[in-house]
């Protein structure tokens, strides 16, 4: 039987993270955990935030034996993922700033590169850690309106391109202003993956030179497929195996099956409902 | 000493209608609760949002010493009016829904009316319920986006205007088409009467007739302020008393005191952090 890799987001955001593993890890078990009763943690505090990510980090542990954990949230990522490794010490943990970060380092010839983010992962700065670490100055917004967007599923519509185009015109001359020459845009939220076309389109029309957009989804995935490839995760029971996918929500799972194939890509299935206290 | 008014809201909207409150009743004691950390309920469903507002009505009642409770959050008051007072037998529970339900039948002579509201709020039916006891028809719309534009700070912003008209466009056109001659908006959040001019006056350019708009927050106060009218709470301690307000918030305080003076109409004051556990 092949391991369990723990996939947890705050709401299902978590799930283009999940769509981005299914893709590398084919044949794996995925137990994914969306703690939708307590959603969003964009605005909450970082006590409260590592608390609801710890009790969910154990659920996935130890009701669900996942053997390695995604932190696919980028707020819970940037402000609890000790309070997460603390609270399951046997089991790594893989959050989804230092994947972002790293591959903003590949990209990014400038060394400045631009984060779009929920409020509380900009106020964390935990984009510009993970940056510093690699050398690269990061120059962070936050972009409230996003997601509630997205969960409209105004993906396409003339309203989110306007907003959008509000925000990186403020983001880039901003940041021209504090004498930033950047790049690389990073989407530091899970949300933000259904708008990449919008996000590349605009910002091709408006930014002064060409800029590489990184998918932090995209590039969590590529780390966590890198430490099992070829091993057990990654090949299944056999040949034949396909990937599982259970999903748990902590709160009504209508509207977790209703969006959430959106963000997977393909239908979820049935969603289990969970009761983490609280 | 005067008795405590306690009013709880999922998070800060419902200081439009301490506000009200507070402009009816000048000189009574007021205990506010934003349960912050577990903001929005609109999304939540009916058995988490019963949990929570039950644990912060007992705090009002039991730590706080409310000896009447104001729900200012339509969606608690929509889904969880009967928990909250199963929760607190012995004190009168007031929410939003009944009072702005009661001023759109005074001001109705179609006897339809439109009702803009949360997700949750939309899903219980808790308004076309208290319109239907008034012998008033209801068509509730959903507007979700309304909230974070609001808590973005872009109450007079272009963006906001057009998201409106596209709300305010699809309510009109599916309740004509359903057979209803609204001439009642009732604003069913208490987020809305921060967008009350602008909703007012894109609803005038394009509403075949004119269209009354009703703020629940305003009805509420009112309905609270004639159960008081001369007694203990809107008098106070003497003719110099003057109304006292403390603020509790389970969550980050920074946002609450940044935040809420824009819905309070006044300085919050410092806002007290409490623990509801979860």
């Amino acid at each position: 039987m092949p391991s369990t890799i723990g996939v947890f987001d705050s709401g299902f955001g978590g799930l283009t993270v999940l769509r981005a593993l299914l893709h590398r890890l084919p044949k794996a078990r995925f137990a994914f955990l969306g703690d939708t009763a307590r959603l969003p943690y964009g605005s909450k505090s970082r006590r409260t935030i590592a608390r609801y990510a710890a009790q969910s980090a154990r659920f996935l542990v130890r009701e669900q034996g996942a053997e390695f954990l995604v932190i696919a949230c980028n707020t819970a990522s940037a402000l609890a993922l000790d309070a997460i490794q603390d609270a399951v010490p046997s089991v790594p943990v893989l959050g989804v700033i230092e994947p972002g970060a790293a591959a903003a380092h590949a990209a990014s010839k400038t060394r400045d590169v631009l984060v779009v983010a929920t409020d509380a992962t900009v106020q964390s700065h935990a984009y510009t850690t993970a940056c510093l670490a690699q050398g690269l100055r990061a120059f962070e917004m936050a972009c409230p309106l996003l997601v509630p967007l997205v969960e409209e599923g105004w993906t396409n519509h003339a309203v989110t391109a306007e907003v959008i185009r509000i925000y990186l015109d403020e983001l880039l001359a901003t940041a021209r202003s504090g004498g930033f020459t950047p790049d690389t845009l990073v989407l530091g939220c899970t949300h933000y993956p259904l708008l990449r076309p919008m996000i590349e389109q605009i910002m091709a029309s408006i930014a002064p030179a060409a800029m590489q957009v990184i998918d932090s989804a995209e590039s969590t995935a590529e780390a966590a497929a890198r430490r099992f490839d070829g091993g057990a995760m990654g090949a299944g029971t056999g040949a034949d195996a396909r990937a599982q996918v259970r999903c748990f929500a902590t709160d009504s799972v209508d509207k977790f099956e209703r969006l959430g194939s959106r963000f997977l890509g393909q239908p979820v299935g049935p969603v289990e409902l969970v009761d983490l206290g609280g």
